[in-house]
């Protein structure tokens, strides 16, 4: 039985504007370590016993994951996706190119932009996902919250299997406030981190139960994919007809096969700037601060300079992220108005 | 009887840093209109019967104010300071200038880098400074202040003499917040703006008496200076020898032919940015914008792009400018740190 991470690329977020971008999302940026966040990804699984990945992702950023994967020695096999589908049929296109290698196959499905602070639990949680995904199960991974997140969606666990382990009850939609507090002192809920492990066979199998018309496209467009020097690129037609849906919609929330693992080891999404901001190491004064920064009187900041000097007087609570082109200076607990922005510059450049 | 102006280009502020610089003082920047602060300094003056402009300035500028006043059409006699050493030597050696293109010449001096936005009232006040200056005595204008400012030194006025105008009593040092409130209550002081009406020869008579080694040196200075092209260039060894001072206490402290004239015409040396905020126009959420910006959710700040897009998400009073390779943001209530900026990155530049 083989080990095969599936890494999904395909995203191209505006949260992180404006360093995240439409031509370089934020998996390709190096966040909180001198590695790009998919060279992080695929860095965390160093040491288990695994074969190259199957990275998925759009065509225009075939090269930034051929190059940033070529620099760790790592030679993966890269399925391009002619057009964005959602999660579902990307890991569908996966699974099939998994099965090519061993028809029994276990695949490791992880989002590139994820931060996991605790290897070694995540290893371990791996490794326990991969014993029950043999056996049959899909298998979710669900984030032990650390605080009422209205901003995550929240997986259900039911009968407690063993260590951390738990049959999959449901999935939630992001809850309110009350409805998350709730959540978070029940202690059945946990976050609903997009990463998975399952048998590719298997994987396909809930999806031509539960989704056949998606399970058979998904499929023609792998078997009628061009190979194009070091990227399979997935047919447009047969992939332009399937009517795209997350993977949690299409096979997750319908499957009985679900199962749990609990993970603790210091996950985020770095959905934000201030999550950025929260979990990077802070100097003295509670800031964050990249690049050249003469920062006087400044406090729980986070500050990110580009190729210019950045001088900040007497601001508490701010970030600043500089780039090329352009600048964002934005009230940490307003940050989540980025996408604002981004909408704005999108529709000037129409 | 020739009335001619003298421009006072000397200075190289870092208050406004990053703009205001060594290389660029704030002086030839477009900070209020298009035009720069020195070409506003003279277009201010337009209507009026006086000649050509002297102006005075460091060797690193000087093609700077050719370039500027020649964009207005002007054709200026400029003296270069072959180094700084305060406002009484460079009047001085301009005082030698006007004499000799006309012996009564009454001069006006003015620093380059003031605003005064009603120009009819200035106009006014600048004749009648010219009418006292023509009997023989030293106008200083004293700005009606609008608020007990800390940041300024005062004069106080003595006999009333006509509509506007008193004898100089005498200057008064920066003063505290409780001692500002006291001034602008009694009426009699005025702020010390640096501008000046007199006859050049009254004022090398002046300084002959009050600093007999400055005017022998400034005059020796300008009679062995070097026609280098457009720019007479003060002689080095001079000059260098002068103990540099400025005007106030040069001469004016201690003369008994001062007089003040009192100028209510919107007054203001642009000392910060947050001065500038205060006398630029402001939008429906009071912020002054320039340049690319989006702003959303911000109120009361000075926000000035440079080249590229500023996005602006939750602030309220802050101070943002883009330069090409500095940017500052500082809460405009600190703004006065943007010193320490300065000195830190000077520093740095030894």
């Amino acid at each position: 039985m083989t080990i095969i991470p599936i890494i999904l690329s395909g995203g191209a977020g505006t949260r992180l504007w404006p360093l995240s971008w439409g031509d370089h999302p934020k998996q390709f940026l190096s966040l909180i370590s001198d590695k790009t966040m998919i060279q992080e990804t695929l860095l965390r699984l160093k040491g288990l016993d695994i074969a190259a990945p199957i990275v998925s992702c759009g065509v225009d950023h075939r090269f930034l994951v051929a190059q940033q994967l070529g620099e760790l020695g790592v030679n993966p096999t890269i399925l391009l996706e002619p057009m964005a589908k959602n999660t579902a049929p990307a890991i569908a296109a996966a699974c099939c190119a998994a099965m090519k290698q061993d028809m029994d196959a276990v695949v490791v499905v992880l989002p590139s932009d994820h931060v996991i602070k605790d290897v070694e639990v995540f290893q371990k949680s791996v490794m326990t996902a991969v014993g029950f995904a043999e056996k049959g199960n899909l298998v979710t991974f669900g984030i032990v919250p650390t605080f009422p997140a209205t901003g995550y969606g929240y997986v259900k666990g039911g009968e407690h299997v063993a260590h951390h382990v738990y049959s999959l009850d449901m999935f939630v939609e992001k809850p309110c406030l009350e409805k998350a507090q709730e959540y978070l002192a029940s202690g059945e809920y946990s976050w609903n981190s997009g990463m998975f492990v399952f048998k590719a066979a298997n994987f396909i199998e809930e999806l031509k139960v539960h989704n056949p018309e998606m399970a058979k496209l998904s499929i023609e467009a792998f078997e009628k994919a061009a190979v194009d020097a070091d990227f399979i690129r997935l047919d447009k037609d047969t992939f332009g007809q399937i009517k795209g849906d997350s993977i949690d919609y299409a096979v997750m929330e319908k499957t009985t096969k679900g199962m749990i693992v609990k993970l603790n080891a210091g996950w985020d999404d770095v959905g934000s700037w201030s999550a950025l901001y929260d979990i990077s190491n802070k100097d003295g004064n509670m800031n964050v601060v990249k690049g050249d920064v003469i920062a006087l009187d400044t406090t729980s900041s986070y500050i990110r300079g580009g190729k210019r000097t950045i001088a900040t007087i007497g601001l508490d609570n701010i970030v600043v992220v500089d780039s090329d082109d352009s600048l964002l200076i934005a009230a940490k607990g307003k940050i989540q108005d980025v996408k604002k922005i981004a909408e704005i510059i999108k529709s000037r450049e129409l």
